[in-house]
């Protein structure tokens, strides 16, 4: 068949990660070459809502040289957004504008980079300019931290995210016992609903620099439990490490933040609930019942953006996605996400399998039951077999005057 | 004159840094070469309290290879101690003892590796040896991420934390401006009394990506004047990025965290006062006050302890630290701190330059009032001039696995 000629608008969704726009570089480096069909190339200010509002760049603009720097340069370049769009049977005042949007600016081919909720977003678009009749080529571009999309073997972005916090565990444990005296060490970790990015601190274990206790969100958090487990260790070691996703819930279904913010006392002098991240809420716990020194770690935005500590595997990878979705779009394909298969061979290597989005949408993937131990508070040697392949290079990030060097962008907006 | 014979005993004391190991391994490197006069090479654990407890290593078992591995192995590895001798003139029990195993095990060599109070405990030590009648060399090697000792260009360990600090900050601040609603970003650094470390994230403006307005203990706090601050940015950009030093405290002397902790309802479901970090209580005031999203990060451990983002040119400093101080020594020197002292040239580079104990102990450098603004609330140029090229080199960590190498130390304690 014939590629569809027209302009290329390219998005980004959702939480950033630190390779976000090496997915954006490949799909702008890539799309650029094929100027025959693909007039132009847009990025759109903040996603869905800068096409909304028509605020999108001209990225033929821009230096190619910073469009390679994109690779190095964490957290959505383009900005993002979390706007979650309506089922259109209820309510399509978002599509028409859409639709409208891409009529004006002949938009034939449509990206959009996230994670769960865009890949839905990803579809409803396709669906309704389908049935409006408007031919568009819609292509999801994958990306979280979370590792949870359906269908692929990883998620551009988890290995980065893997990196940074296995090596930081490994620092924190060699920092965490320096003294003579009992420590106990509370990491929290990314993840709201799978185990992803906490059980990559078992990776240090690896390197005999490991949590002791690892609890993931697909266990039901069992607090008198974890405190006999500190105890225990603590008693023959006088020092606990223990990773703690954020998300975590008993098995009523309450975070641990809530377990605090329930009670009334806990108001700050300002007035406020003192909600607090579960590991300070977790380092007071045990600090009381144990009477040991208490630290709560949380890892916060840094495990997301921190690109000095990229996986290169993960750079390359994510570059891979975008330039693939050009390349399968220009062959005829609409409606896929792009995601990876892995080779069964020893050495790793990763394929390009294209998922159908009806298929990944609104799916999550969850750590297996059984890669986690029947005491529910560590994580097995599945797990490092699946993760330390992917984050066994270290990135190639230019550095000025020993900083970072970021992409420049000139961002000429669209009129 | 000739060198003494006999013993060399090393301690590791205070708050560890990434490269703190780097001058272990130099001081045992260069010692191990002249064993016609150093005869034995001991690694105390746990500083002062491991000569107390007669509890240190006999570092001529290990493995030269590993011993060049602690260049990159961060945090104390024989292990520290916050431990403060009493003044001999009041209580010279522990002094006593000291000599002692002095004597036991032939010490005619002792290198203490810390900051302020470690060159204190050095120079108390020197001083009762000499009392006594017992001939031994005092050396202190120094050591603080907090870059405060007195008498030197800059302390090992203050360059590669300043390095993280500012790459992090960098990369938070790419994070924290992806989406089109506002945001308010504390960011919480290290130093109760010195703004050194705070100061580090003006290294990050020099790239465009830094904080807006920067806190240092230097300078008295004041909570509305920081609102005022804050939105006036806000207003005009929607977007804050504040760094504060944990040592701000209020014209009254009062730290961030008791503002709050002060007051009766502060006090969590666990009936434990609610401390929190200043980041955290800076937070949710500017979240009251500005209705605006407002995220607290706080570096914590990482900032001193993550050698995988350490300077090269602080490790090849701390090592040359420790080397020094073998040097010095056999030429007969002693009650001395090894310095720095910058060159005048354009070109970065430090020379050694000998402090006496005396002059050290207890002395702190702060942050010179000339290098902060008229308001407060930012760091001038003279800081970047100083501080940016002590960050320039990558470190040179070996990795496995696309994790750090850390020394693998056999730890043969001395009978």
């Amino acid at each position: 068949m014939t590629a569809l000629k027209g302009n290329l608008m390219f998005g980004q969704s959702g939480g950033p990660t630190s390779v976000i726009n090496a997915s954006a570089a490949g799909v702008f480096i890539e799309a650029l070459k094929h100027s025959e069909v693909i007039e132009k190339v847009y990025g759109a200010a903040n996603g869905i809502v800068g096409i909304l509002n028509e605020k999108f760049y001209d990225i033929g603009q821009e230096d190619l040289n910073e469009l390679e720097m994109l690779k190095y340069t964490p957290s959505s370049s383009l900005g993002s957004c979390r706007y979650k769009l309506a089922d259109a049977a209820k309510d399509d005042t978002d599509y028409k504008r859409l639709l409208e949007v891409f009529q004006k600016y002949n938009i034939r081919y449509f990206f959009y980079n996230g994670g769960n909720d865009s890949m839905d977003t990803c579809n409803k678009i396709s669906k309704f300019m389908q049935n409006a009749g408007y031919d568009c080529v819609v292509m999801g571009v994958p990306k979280t931290i979370d590792n949870d999309l359906f269908g692929t073997d990883h998620c551009p972005g988890f290995a980065s995210a893997a990196k940074y916090i296995a090596t930081t565990t490994m620092e924190v444990y060699q920092d965490a016992r320096v003294y003579d005296t009992g420590m106990i060490c509370v990491i929290e970790v990314m993840g709201r609903h799978a185990g992803w990015l906490t059980a990559a601190t078992r990776l240090a274990n690896e390197k005999g620099c490991g949590p002791d206790l690892i609890y993931l969100p697909e266990v039901a958090f069992d607090m008198d439990k974890m405190l006999a487990d500190v105890k225990k260790i603590y008693a023959e070691t006088g020092k606990v490490i223990i990773a703690v996703s954020e998300g975590v819930q008993t098995k009523d279904g309450v975070f641990i933040p809530e377990l605090v913010a329930k009670d009334d006392v806990a108001v700050d002098s300002f007035g406020h609930k003192q909600l607090g991240g579960t590991a300070s809420v977790l380092a007071e716990f045990l600090k009381k019942e144990t009477g040991a020194k208490v630290r709560g770690i949380e890892l916060s935005l840094m495990q997301r953006c921190a690109s000095h500590c990229a996986s290169q595997i993960d750079i390359d990878e994510s570059f891979l996605a975008g330039r693939t979705a050009v390349i399968k779009a220009l062959e005829g394909m609409t409606d896929y996400m792009v995601g990876f298969e892995r080779d069964s061979g020893s050495e790793y290597k990763c394929n390009i399998k294209m998922i159908p989005l009806n298929d990944v949408a609104n799916t999550e993937k969850k750590v297996p039951l059984e890669w986690i131990n029947k005491e529910g508070n560590f994580v097995g040697q599945e797990f490092v077999d699946y993760a330390l392949p992917l984050i066994k290079e270290e990135t190639k990030q230019i550095k000025e005057d020993g900083l970072p060097r970021f992409a420049k962008l000139k961002k000429v907006l669209v009129k």
